[in-house]
């Protein structure tokens, strides 16, 4: 797919089967040259001087400053932070990106990369504002030309309002941030009905989403997706989208400057 | 208080008491030479006319995409946008500043305005990014010298985390977002239990939250603050909190021109 530098992301959310891989993958990450891993969901400190020992670079993806101070202590090189915008998992207490990057950006020295919220040069300026050194993209890159996504979504984001987009799993403290479909009402209702994880597991199962955005079935699944949805009009390829945002950058940093010499 | 032009806030939320003072404070506004006018809560079209032909600025605060259209459509000079993150009334539809603020700014002609979640040099820049013509500050306010709030407020406002606000009235639809006290909690347990707008206004009514803040009492009254509560650190003048916000945002802004630059 390329020859330049990749990374990896290792999920570590808790385990709802038998069997725990992370050890296995860290150790395939240290052996294959892997230059960083991104890890989730729980410290990641056990697998720290492993990866260290490897020249690995950890980035620890956080929803939370306390979260953020932590992995700076454990020994991160560096954390990204997720607003309570941001498709996925935006962790419990509710805080977006606008407060959260600029308080751990301000209290850790190490990097943090911005996620949540981010999907064009305006949002990348004003991440770099508050204090970031990067943004993360998720859902902006679901909405490609080279997503392995079928059409009727890549269109149901392109048609998608900010308001598409709903919290659920908070029942079981897992809130993950998903598009409104059917599978996201059922959900809905089952929690308010008191379900618990193992009745929900076969509608919010990973599987059953991918299987749903290979197929098109756009109701089927519980699928991770960012309020930034609202903001994506077009569908690009990969190599446009990043040139458009690094040119909206740069029209963006002159527009600033133009209004402090004024 | 001062001899420079000023601006009046004319709150238009449904009337919970009898008696509709909107019309009175409009023409009071209008004969009294006051430059500029904030209304929210309701359509300010009957009193655009009224407003215009009296030269006022009229100032439309909503939180949302769709609402600031509308503002647009009958004639208001600016919109104000609040995020989910803002103190009092953030809407029903959780939407933060990071996505509301850049795609209202997109779509509308007239000047939008940011509010919720901005407090110093860099969330200005970051706003100027998403494309704001300006920031509206109010829980940044209420924590400088010259506020009348009690300093026991003040000093909670130093101490309090980002995690230290909560939402409530979602049950009556009028989210409002608190301070996290006693109060906010009885108002919670209340909302649990089914209680209607009647039942909560002893705890609820402004009069209360007025003799709170007054008195020092902090777990007394329902007291609208922002998520952004958590980024400060200190009671400033306005003065010192303006000048400093104005050179950092100067700052904010050479270090992005070295960013692009480099």
């Amino acid at each position: 797919m390329t020859d330049k530098p990749f990374g990896v992301n290792i999920s570590m959310l808790p385990v709802l089967m038998p069997g725990d891989l992370t050890e296995a993958f860290v150790n395939l990450v240290c052996e294959e040259g892997i230059v960083a891993v991104e890890t989730a969901g729980r410290n990641p400190e056990p697998y720290v001087p492993r990866l260290k020992e490897a020249g690995v670079r950890l980035f620890h993806k956080v929803p939370a400053v306390r979260f953020a101070r932590k992995a700076e202590a454990v020994g991160a090189d560096a954390v990204i932070v997720v607003g309570f915008e941001c498709g996925g998992h935006p962790g419990m207490d509710d805080v977006p990106s606008l407060i959260v990057l600029p308080k751990a950006s301000q209290e850790l020295r190490i990097p943090v990369v911005a996620a949540g919220g981010f999907c064009d040069g305006r949002s990348l300026v004003a991440a770099l504002a508050l204090g970031a050194e990067a943004v993360l993209m998720g859902t902006r890159f679901m909405a490609t030309k080279e997503s392995p996504m079928h059409d009727n979504f890549k269109q149901w984001m392109v048609n998608a309002q900010e308001t598409d987009t709903m919290i659920v799993e908070r029942s079981i403290r897992n809130a993950a941030r998903i598009m409104k479909n059917q599978a996201a009402g059922t959900v809905a209702r089952m929690e308010s009905e008191g379900a618990t994880l193992a009745d929900l597991l076969p509608v919010i199962a990973g599987k059953v989403g991918r299987e749903a955005y290979l197929s098109g079935d756009i109701d089927m699944g519980t699928i991770a997706c960012g309020q930034v949805v609202g903001r994506i009009t077009e569908i690009k390829s990969v190599r446009e989208l990043i040139e458009d945002i690094m040119n909206e950058a740069r029209v963006s940093i002159e527009r600033l400057v133009r209004r402090i010499s004024d």
